[in-house]
């Protein structure tokens, strides 16, 4: 990732230009709707930007350009790729917006999460009514307006390219990845509530599943997908690039698994065992629980979801989960899937600079603390 | 509207055999999907569609094509208009679900919310954890799975069109339609609750302002744009289109707010007197407020919004509303902003047959009582 932080940069500058153009839209309208505006700029302002640097090599395993840091503007050919890996990044945002109202969770990288910055301009601006009502309903606004916005970057990207089949190609992963992730989250709300009336033999291949469409192929395989098809993947190529995406998100969400549980809040921005909080039934908890004898899976399910889990119920939970096993089993089968995935890197019909990058990437986004 | 029934009919086809296609692949992800797939069908089956019938006239007034009920399919050259139309039916599907959970609103049309079909789903699931949090969160996620698909089904409208100017056009008016009925319904929200804080000089203005975006233009304006744009519309079609669409938005819209108030509950589907326990600060109440003496408007201002309003108070209100002489008004202003839009439409460029369709879709949308 030697050029990272340039890129992020370039995808940062797409976005800040986007973003000015349509809050010029907004003022136009009224000056009351400034909050929209400035929450915006807030949460698309940090994040890792792991979706637009998977974007971005996708398209250059494909198109061989490189990455020139001091070309203006990253080359008017970036011009489509560099907006799409910031459509993705808007998609985000809107998608974490939502998540929050969601999961009910009141910070977002260690700040206040959406719905809680409505609720305080509320609450601080002597409005009748509830600041929490208001604050729900305008975040639910604020990420559908995050939404629609991101599919106009992405066509604002795919405009001027040239190849039109790639176009269109790029659009339907895009559309195809929105669907998915949804349905993805719908699967993550109603396996933390439905485990109770399912059989534990499914448990694992549930969270599987939760974990392919919410995570794996939005995080990684899909930007990486969308990245190929706009520098004309062929079969291939486009192959080369789920194969080794699919098993890098698998390993990438393992590890988010593991950070929700066992993870520092100073590099984090959550409290400590949030998962455990909120109940999140992932592989790491599917584990434990076929590995747990009968009486400690019973105190395993009645304080996991507990929002009111103090330190020392965390702890405990940490060690009876870590004590079974299941955290090396995690470890395991994160090993696994980054072999897949790099097994699949070191044959892939890819430009010398992108599988140097797509490499580096991988440690990266299973390696990491935060 | 003499082709009215048809042309709803044919929306609704297509429609239908977009969701079905949509839904399997929904299906191929997991069978649990299967209530996004049903409760989609359901908020999709109904309505009124005047979105979809001022798309297709807006169309027509340019293409001048008629409309031939017995023409399968509604003929080749009208897929385009005809997948439009469908993509504002589904795109105000997913606003009415976000809606509802923003109104904190029980029924749509008669029947149970989105979010109130999901937590009815948990509750007789036996799953764990709380029935209307889950019904929220599965609510906020169809809605922003019906947003991503209303723009797909536009797109493969739009993908075979061959004026490629016309394609980028009715994309320009579909995206800026949804940014606008956001931020409309942000202003909306705001403004039950941030009007104690205001002057009472503005609350008209920005009551207009309210009716003009979340209403006028959304409802009427936009599908009569995109319609025309997709038949290639010259600027002046657009401005008599335009010309004739907002006045007719902003009555239709007030319509509504006399409906709010006084309506039938058997004809809306909705409570009797529901926007006086929302407290929605509507143009009528705007008025209402003027007219007012002190005394009246401060009972009016306590009243307003109390969810737990009996019977006795909603009618007292709605006689103090009446009395002073504000529905009148609002009923001059509906009918001088009929009278507005129909001296456009009477030297308008547009079809015989689109004539006589708007002509008849205006007293349709404007003297409703549903």
């Amino acid at each position: 990732m030697a050029h990272g932080s340039r890129l992020v940069d370039l995808v940062h500058a797409r976005i800040e230009g986007f973003l000015a153009e349509r809050t010029s839209i907004l003022r136009s309208i009224s000056p009351d709707l400034e909050p929209l505006d400035a929450f915006s700029k807030r949460f698309l302002s940090g994040g890792k930007r792991f979706r637009a640097l998977f974007c971005y090599w996708g398209w250059d395993a494909v198109a061989g350009r490189g990455f020139d840091p001091f070309e203006a503007e990253g080359g008017r050919d970036r011009f489509p790729v560099v907006s799409a890996a910031a459509a993705l990044e808007v998609f985000h945002a809107a998608a974490l917006v939502h998540d929050d109202i969601i999961d009910n969770s009141d910070t977002r990288r260690g700040a206040p999460s959406a719905h809680r910055l409505f609720e305080g301009l509320h609450a601080e601006s002597g409005w009748a009514g509830s600041s929490a009502d208001f604050g729900r309903a305008s975040a639910i606004l604020l990420g559908d307006l995050l939404l629609g916005w991101s599919d106009e970057l992405l066509d604002e990207g795919l405009e001027p390219l040239p190849d039109r089949q790639a176009a269109r190609a790029a659009r339907a992963e895009f559309v195809r990845m929105r669907a998915e992730v949804t349905a993805g989250q719908y699967l993550d709300i109603l396996e933390e509530r439905a485990w109770v009336v399912q059989s534990d033999e499914e448990q694992r291949t549930r969270a599987e599943r939760v974990i392919v469409y919410k995570a794996a192929k939005y995080s990684v395989e899909s930007p990486l997908a969308i990245g190929g098809t706009i520098a004309g993947a062929t079969t291939a190529q486009l192959d080369a690039l789920r194969g080794f995406g699919l098993p890098l998100g698998i390993a990438y969400q393992l590890r988010d698994d593991l950070l929700g549980v066992y993870g520092d809040t100073e590099l984090t921005g959550k409290p400590s065992g949030d998962d455990l909080r909120e109940g999140k039934r992932t592989m790491l908890i599917a584990i434990a629980r076929e590995r747990l004898a009968l009486g400690q899976r019973r105190l395993l399910d009645e304080l996991l979801g507990d929002p009111e889990l103090d330190a020392g119920q965390v702890s405990m939970l940490q060690r009876t989960i870590s004590d079974c096993g299941a955290v090396d089993e995690i470890e395991r089968l994160i090993a696994d899937n980054v072999a897949r995935a790099t097994a699949v890197l070191a044959e892939a019909p890819f430009s010398q600079d992108a599988r140097a990058e797509l490499g580096a990437l991988a440690k990266a986004v299973t390696r990491r603390s935060s």
